[in-house]
């Protein structure tokens, strides 16, 4: 059967940290019980240490990958700590990481997941690392579980109140609509807001810095340099310049939504 | 049977949209009809919305991949619009992307190639994101062709005339010779021209800034430091710096090729 | 059987030369004599033409790959000239690469090993490019031994003295102590010396520019914007800022080791 490892750190790509992490999965693995598997880069440009920012990469991601999927999410600040080393299971996905709340979004959005705490000295082989859990802890985590051996036996069940989670900024409520926050900024310097198309109740206008902007299709559809507004690909509005960075143009804008009468 | 699908986009690796796109791919593929494939990274930093590059980046790798490779380019800044998505096949290869010109250069080495207009909306499948056709159109199409599904029943043939090209520049004659243009900027800030090696007819002489520079062998024959030519992997003359960048140093310098007497 | 072959180079990852290089390997290999192969990147940001670095990636990489993984390892100041392309073979692994130095940490970790001249006139194949040797050189010589052919077909064997090496810094004694050189800096800034835990011989204070700071199990225990002093995931010692970057701050301090009475 064929197996798919999605990829989430906050470890670069100019150091050997992801190729080694990769290279122990498979030197773990052998060649036994699977035909091959796709190791599948997510990102690894998370910023250090930024857990929020790979919970809402991981969030926007994980639904478009195969059933079966593992994710390892690496971005871990509390390494070598007491901070446990969680597997959470929900329907059709297994999730690999440290249970600093980057699979906040993740419970949210599958209430009925399952939480296993690894009990490390069952994984961590000496000579081991404390600085290093993506290769000597995670990644034989991952091996072991494609590997099909039993989850129960290198962890114990870990209660759904004691998983540990992040807060996230929902819209803000004000006299005449929402006030939004902004959740990320892409690559093209697009503003991700925290406004998600499900939340549209009446027809609506959208302000930035107290001057409408138009609400367009796609980005297609603006004039070069044009500050407008889009519903993303996740379903997010995010404020973006056609061929231009809105981020550099207007940092961190006020953004409204007025509710039309 | 082995498959190989090369990628190029700019989508840059901060963000999660090139491993979602490959998420996308392998849960379309399923189990079936496939041993394992190969997800091969050309480039993700293609500069955004820079059509141009993406040409060029594809013309110079296509060649040295396996027979049967799907190239899916997505450098796409009219996502969304009323842009077709492509299919085009030529002897050895097949290439799926937007038709706003990324496959000029492949047009003009392949006359004999086919090209498929996709019928969006037997592949969009709903809810789908007019922002991100990366993941909802034309990573399914990938799926679709390695799936060995019949490309007539998801699109209409397009008549070569019909497809979107780009211009690209070629050298320029002069009394003395022909003026270059560079056409590209490597890693290393080598200034990469539009002087094939097939277009010299007699002995030459190459002047960047009005001063005549050496053409050597490659770059290990140049002082660290000197200003080179040299004809480049891809066959076309470059400006180097030995372990240095001559983008840096020159800018974009007159180039011009003196044919001698 | 399952192949895997790891890769690093100083390609950089906005060009598209690593892709061009698997590509090759993939069509060289056809479909023959193995069921797939793992194709890793553990970098492709080593600084351009810095052999140094290269090597100290290697080394801290090798060991985590599964046995029988072909590192391909191309940072080649010297392409085209008269550097010689050699194969190492160690106990476990096989290395290819230019003869510049870049295999010294390997050489001195594995005295055992063997290295082979590739008789480059039975590989490049015309027309081949003088500049791009990880293309038409490398990637051939990586897909004929992964498709198990002879090597001797292809290369002579070479002296163990007749390898070149670079020279690697060791800790230099001082009346109290050590002094310590910077062998690497990483993507969080954490500056890795070269004295390794297994030089410890007595109880020892760090100072960083003539200040003691603490010796921590990890990151986690640091207070935030602290120094601090770690043994990394490679053994060896760190200079670290929490949730800062050491390098930023510091740049090239002093590091002393004193031996405690």
């Amino acid at each position: 059967m064929n197996k798919t490892v999605a990829l989430i750190t906050d470890f670069g790509l100019k150091d050997h940290y992801v190729g080694v992490m990769k290279g122990r999965i498979l030197k773990e693995l052998g060649d036994l019980n699977f035909n091959f598997i796709n190791l599948i880069d997510i990102t690894h440009e998370i910023p250090p240490y930024n857990i929020r920012k790979g919970a809402i990469t991981l969030y926007f991601s994980y639904k478009y990958f195969p059933t079966g999927t593992i994710f390892l999410v690496v971005v871990d600040p509390g390494v070598g700590t007491e901070r446990k080393a969680i597997v959470v299971k929900t329907k059709d996905y297994i999730f690999v990481g440290p249970d600093n709340g980057i699979f906040t979004l993740i419970y949210e959005e599958n209430p009925d997941f399952l939480a296993f705490e690894i009990i490390e000295e069952k994984i961590l082989k000496p000579p081991y690392s404390e600085t290093f859990h993506g290769r000597d802890l995670f990644a034989p985590i991952v091996a072991y579980i494609l590997n099909e051996k039993p989850l129960e036996e290198i962890s114990v069940p870990l209660s759904k109140n004691n998983v540990n989670k992040i807060e996230f900024l929902f819209p803000e409520k004000t006299s005449r609509g929402l006030k939004l926050s902004i959740w990320d900024i892409d690559h093209f310097g697009n503003l991700i807001t925290n406004f998600h198309k499900s939340m549209i109740k009446h027809k609506f206008k959208i302000f930035v810095n107290k001057k409408e902007v138009p609400l367009i299709k796609s980005y297609g559809y603006a004039k070069k340099g044009e500050i407008v507004a889009l519903f993303g690909s996740e379903g997010l509005l995010e404020i973006a310049i056609r061929e231009g960075s809105a981020f550099e143009v207007l940092q961190n804008p006020d953004i409204e939504i007025i509710w039309e009468e």
